[in-house]
């Protein structure tokens, strides 16, 4: 995954927040936690008609594009850790419409070894729920993030998915089929 | 289930509407397609906060509570026959947010038998597809529907549970234990 | 959708046959409510291994992969359909693994025109539930196939997929999405 | 939750096993992840006719009805998980089918202060991903559980379902709605 969680992020000591090493620590033992959000624009019938995709510089230099994902902290709900990651990437006025149910609509395993699920998270063992979340209101790409592109499902399941990493182009696909479209 | 389609509401001549005896004729021969709709009002975390209930007065003169409920048309998409429904029973301004996948949290099958899956309608084998859908703008009980409460998630898997009729008591906790209420 | 339902097969008297007429009727006034299923074989940890596509010969005398599909009928249960239909495609002897919950994993809609939903049926308006149901006995075509190809999913998502008709790629697609596949 | 890990298992060292030290350093930081299976026996059409409940000796010394439960390691799969901790709880027969698809119906988030969410774990956060998993062979109780009983539907949502602990009879609630059960 394409996290933005910059290291200035876990300085301040809050509840469930953690230093590098206390984080370094429990990614040695457990699998990691974490929530994808998959923003859209919908029409009046809740059909889908747009795709976000953020633009995102990686540790590496690299530039990709990503889905909105971030870690649960120790004792925070997972609505909560969705809000707090779609502010975190798309701003304080995008108004993410979450889901009724807490079911995500994919659960997605991520490995240092990008062999085992064909998700790959060169830093730890992840498992990750994901969901699909309209959004109602502004979204401005927040430092974290340079860019953010509101794409049509065709263009999201076309060439712009090979510009993600990770497995995330697999992830953003299987949104897609949730929601009913599958490709041409 | 307790549908509010009168007689008159056939009159009309437009796609998909039937006569009377038309109707008659599709319902001995095949299963009778209807959506259902179990209206929320969420917070802005997404989870439910309170659940609608119609009133509604049934052929036999009786009165009880129930679900937004009607059958799809021919040539109707299964959005466009939600929304139809909706605003019939809940007016213009409901403002109704239909969620971005097209798969029913759940699917029930009815029968004039009451003992074949304890879902009843006595006057068709139909098979519904069920959604919940939260509700952003004003409801106003339409001439269909005699009332509408609001009442807690709690409230809804109790005492006011025995009052809906056709099985669509299930339905509604059903509905409940999808958005993660599964009583006390 | 490439339904193998052969004229002769309607002439028996039993509920929920219909003669031609009388289906052609119901098909003129209502939407008609399908089961479609997606065989598969699974590995001991319940992944799946392989993709079952059927080969069938169309009316109009060409010949397309499909997956099983077929009519509900009057006074029938999901489950029942669902098995009547894999057992006329895949033999007695396939026994097919319904899942244990009603819901499908996918709703799809077939309009007899091909832009409204992407999904095609030039007979009719058709409503079809679709499972993915893994068989656990022996498969084989009957009649109305001539012929079962076990593939792999990344084989079943690549060209394979181009040779169904009607839309029935994108459901395929949609299928192996759910079980975690999207493709590379 | 309920779960059977002694601390016997614990000792030996392979990957994603950890000390009572390790674990507890871990327990602090992150939310650990829970898989949990509701055993169920179905007939030949997939419709369930039995719900496996275990019997189980808490730490505290109290007896209550389970659900299999148990932590996802470093390293593991969650199907790998979902078959270790059904092995240990129900024996190496038991044969369970996995589902297809690797999304669970229900996300459960447990917290040590029971007003959070009704779901109820005093030594940690945990969240965890709740599958219904058919058995196809025989089930014994091994040495975690006292005992295993099988029971109808109807008697799993009702009064044995008060014999749970910690919010597991919620989830069961929930698994039966799933299935299309929701009570009388």
């Amino acid at each position: 995954m394409a996290s933005a969680a910059g290291s200035w992020a876990e300085v301040a000591v809050e509840p469930g927040w953690l230093t590098e090493d206390e984080l370094a620590s429990a990614r040695d033992r457990v699998p990691i936690l974490y929530v994808e959000a998959v923003p859209v624009r919908v029409g009046e019938d809740g059909s889908v008609e747009q795709v976000g995709l953020l633009l995102r510089a990686l540790p590496d230099g690299t530039i990709s594009r990503a889905l909105v994902a971030g870690r649960v902290r120790h004792g925070e709900r997972l609505r909560a850790a969705l809000i707090r990651h779609i502010e975190r990437d798309l701003g304080p006025l995008a108004l993410p419409r979450l889901p009724v149910s807490p079911t995500p609509f994919a659960v997605v395993e991520y490995f240092p070894d990008p062999t085992v699920t064909g998700f790959h998270d060169p830093r730890q063992h992840a498992v990750s729920l994901a969901y699909v979340v309209p959004m109602a209101g502004e979204c401005e790409p927040t430092s974290a993030a340079l860019d953010l592109a509101w794409v049509t499902p065709e263009e999201a399941s076309g060439d712009l998915a090979g510009e993600l990493v990770g497995g995330q182009h697999r992830l953003l696909r299987m949104a897609l089929a949730h929601m009913g479209h599958a490709g041409a």
